[in-house]
């Protein structure tokens, strides 16, 4: 495998960048974007099919892998910033219902149904993977479905991006769980304890202490200096490490950065704001008829000031879709020309989308599908599960190929139906105001 | 070695980001924030010294690497945004003859004087490629001291950028009959016909592709989508891919980004609005006074719409400091404390200041020193250069130490030096004004 020239690095951003703005297209057609770049990442990672093999060496080049891990980790910042502590505590409830529903069934019917039925002989060590590897909620394409729907802000939305933090505490418990017991033949409480009491830890810490910490923060730097470049700086910083925490902890780094977009809330950044702008305002309202003075200086002062969400969003534009043109590309479509496995992998898969849909069954009074559904995207965990499955020898090939299926198929069916259930909801609404 | 982690590199950036920001105090002292980062990059890079070695696995990394490259090709196409071909024109006669200048006498002065004299017996090979080291500009010190000092649409700016953009396509000229007549013994004339002639076909090429495809471009584009987001990937793009077309011809990617810029007019891209803005000013706009609906219109409009540059600035705030602390990493204090080693590196940084001073005198009506000093920073190039000699066993390990102390000397001298004239220009104005 040949490495990549720095400079044909920036030739592949170029291209990955244009090529995920025309899959906007979809747009067109009633698609979310993200599917779009989804597709186009399908069509560039498959192009071996036809005997190009051109997107190769970019699927195993580290510095495009980091860029679009950087890339997730903005996301959920950015989801995290247009979100809020009290908005999320007042669907704690219910979020915790439906990650932990949603972690047992799924975990149950793979390991204890599913797993001997379909795939005879395994052993019940294979099973156990395969039940965890249904467990996890990738919920980097939920949220960019909401965002591109426009609904990031509904208590579906809070629900699932609730549920999937938790659910990444317990995917951490049951991968701990899951190993011991594979590789030791037990597991020992003690551990368990530990592992869930640093994850809790992590995230009422990060929680307690950011709204401590963020209005003093957002102070002490409008002191020192003020601009947007600091601001910019001072949000970016505190994404990166709580991103490196949570890591360190063992929860996915997006956890991290989605908490310390939680926590960061605008109103502590007010005191940044664009001198020139600002001049400007004041010039000219010095001009303007009393009567006007007010109204021109609320609309002027909205937009002199460029919220913390505006300055990561082109941050947002480069990274973005590079983690989602570089998943669409990790989906390689060879086994799905096995029928046998083929057909195996749709029955888990359809395993792993009701047990989700169960896990709906729980979020109260809202679209119960909606929630469902937004819970069945599996990714990186899943994969994570089953690469270290694989690496223990409990995983054999063929196991892991229906494991690739599962997140290929739950990764692309979600934008579609989750977009058609918006649409429906929608229209529904409409049928009841008229 | 330790490879890193992907959450300790997240962790890096947020230290790196904050200390370069840290250093911004500088700025109270009158220095140019640019030092500053450059300081803490030399503090972090050589905490070795005092056995703490946590910053090497950083300065190894190829993806930190990367970000810094990226980072000072966006700043060079910031600055190239800043300015526009026909400003650069204008000094186009001046700027060549700056460059050549500051080619030919600090190549002569290392070649046939510093050389010989100072370090006798190493061959005339050697001396050549201390000459060649001489001659490169790195621009990016220079471009980021004017635009800390918002001097960057002076014609002093302007002559430097548009010399040392020349001076690449010469510094490439250089190295090929350098590496030539090193390894064949002599030089084919067609070959640097050839390679001038790539070079020269590049940025004439950009230039006038560019103002050509640049309109048709913008209005392409709103066709088929508006928003900043497709505004900043448009631009974005172009600057990538014109940054791999410099490095496939054999020049710096920096130039083929500032070409970018340089071509980009903010005026073609005016079609892109922000449309809530724009929303907000249509509604308050019919509720004004006649009288004052123009003045709030164009201040309203004014700032609705942001300008490519801004969408970019974001970008530049996240990967221009790493660039610049990163160089200050690679600043190995070491070789410093070899007396030896610093009195000949003194006397060859003397020659590398003369050499690029006596190209400031044929700058014309301007500031000559200011245009002299813009010139002086050695970089990226002088050690490829360097790097090169040594490979092909020319350049001894003590001359390569030699070669790395001008070019910390001049890079760390030229920010204070540089402020330091124009403070004393500003002095000289309001002197004359009053």
């Amino acid at each position: 495998m040949e490495a990549l020239h720095i400079a044909s690095i920036f030739l592949w951003i170029a291209i990955i960048l244009l090529a995920a703005r025309a899959a906007l297209l979809l747009e067109r057609v009633g698609q979310p974007p993200v599917l779009g770049e989804l597709l186009v990442g399908v069509a560039l990672g498959n192009l071996g099919l036809i005997g190009l093999n051109l997107a190769e060496p970019i699927l195993k080049n580290e510095i495009i892998a980091f860029l679009a891990e950087l890339g997730v980790v903005i996301l959920l910042f950015q989801v995290g910033l247009e979100s809020n502590i009290k908005e999320m505590r007042g669907v704690g409830v219910r979020a915790f219902l439906v990650a932990c529903v949603g972690v047992i069934v799924p975990f149950a019917l793979g390991t204890y149904v599913v797993g001997p039925w379909l795939l005879p002989g395994l052993g019940f060590n294979a099973y156990l993977f395969l039940g965890a590897t249904l467990t996890a909620t990738s919920v980097g394409i939920t949220a960019r479905v909401f965002q591109d729907l426009g609904i990031i802000h509904s208590p579906e939305a809070k629900i699932v991006l609730g549920a999937a933090v938790i659910d990444d505490v317990l995917g951490l418990i049951i991968l701990a769980v899951v190993s011991a017991i594979v590789t030791a033949g037990s597991v020992s409480p003690l551990d368990i304890g530990w592992i869930t009491a640093k994850a809790i830890a992590f995230l009422v810490g990060a929680i307690v202490l950011g709204q401590m910490l963020a209005p003093l923060l957002g102070r002490g730097l409008s002191a020192i200096h003020t601009g947007h470049g600091m601001k910019f700086t001072a949000a970016i910083a505190f994404c990166l490490v709580m991103a490196y925490l949570a890591d360190l902890i063992g929860l996915a780094p997006i956890i991290g950065s989605f908490a310390a977009g939680l926590v960061l809330d605008p109103v502590h950044f007010r005191h940044f704001k664009d001198p020139q702008v600002v001049q400007d305002v004041r010039g000219y309202a010095e001009t303007a008829p009393a009567s006007k003075k007010r109204t021109l200086l609320s609309i002027l002062d909205h937009h002199a000031e460029r919220h913390v969400e505006d300055l990561i969003e082109p941050l947002g534009w480069f990274l973005v879709p590079l983690f989602f043109v570089l998943t669409g590309m990790n989906v390689q479509l060879e086994p799905l020309f096995n029928p046998q496995v083929l057909g195996v992998a749709l029955a888990v898969t359809a395993v792993a989308f009701i047990g989700k849909a169960a896990a709906g069954l729980v979020a109260g009074p809202v679209d119960k599908s909606m929630v469902g559904w937004g819970m069945v995207p599996r990714g990186e965990v899943g994969l994570i599960f089953a690469a270290t499955g694989q690496a223990l020898g409990i995983v054999s090939d063929e196991l892991f190929s229906v494991i690739v299926i599962v997140v290929i198929l739950s990764t692309l069916a979600t934008p579609p139906i989750l977009t058609a259930i918006a649409r429906r909801n929608h229209i529904a609404e409409t049928a009841q105001a008229t």
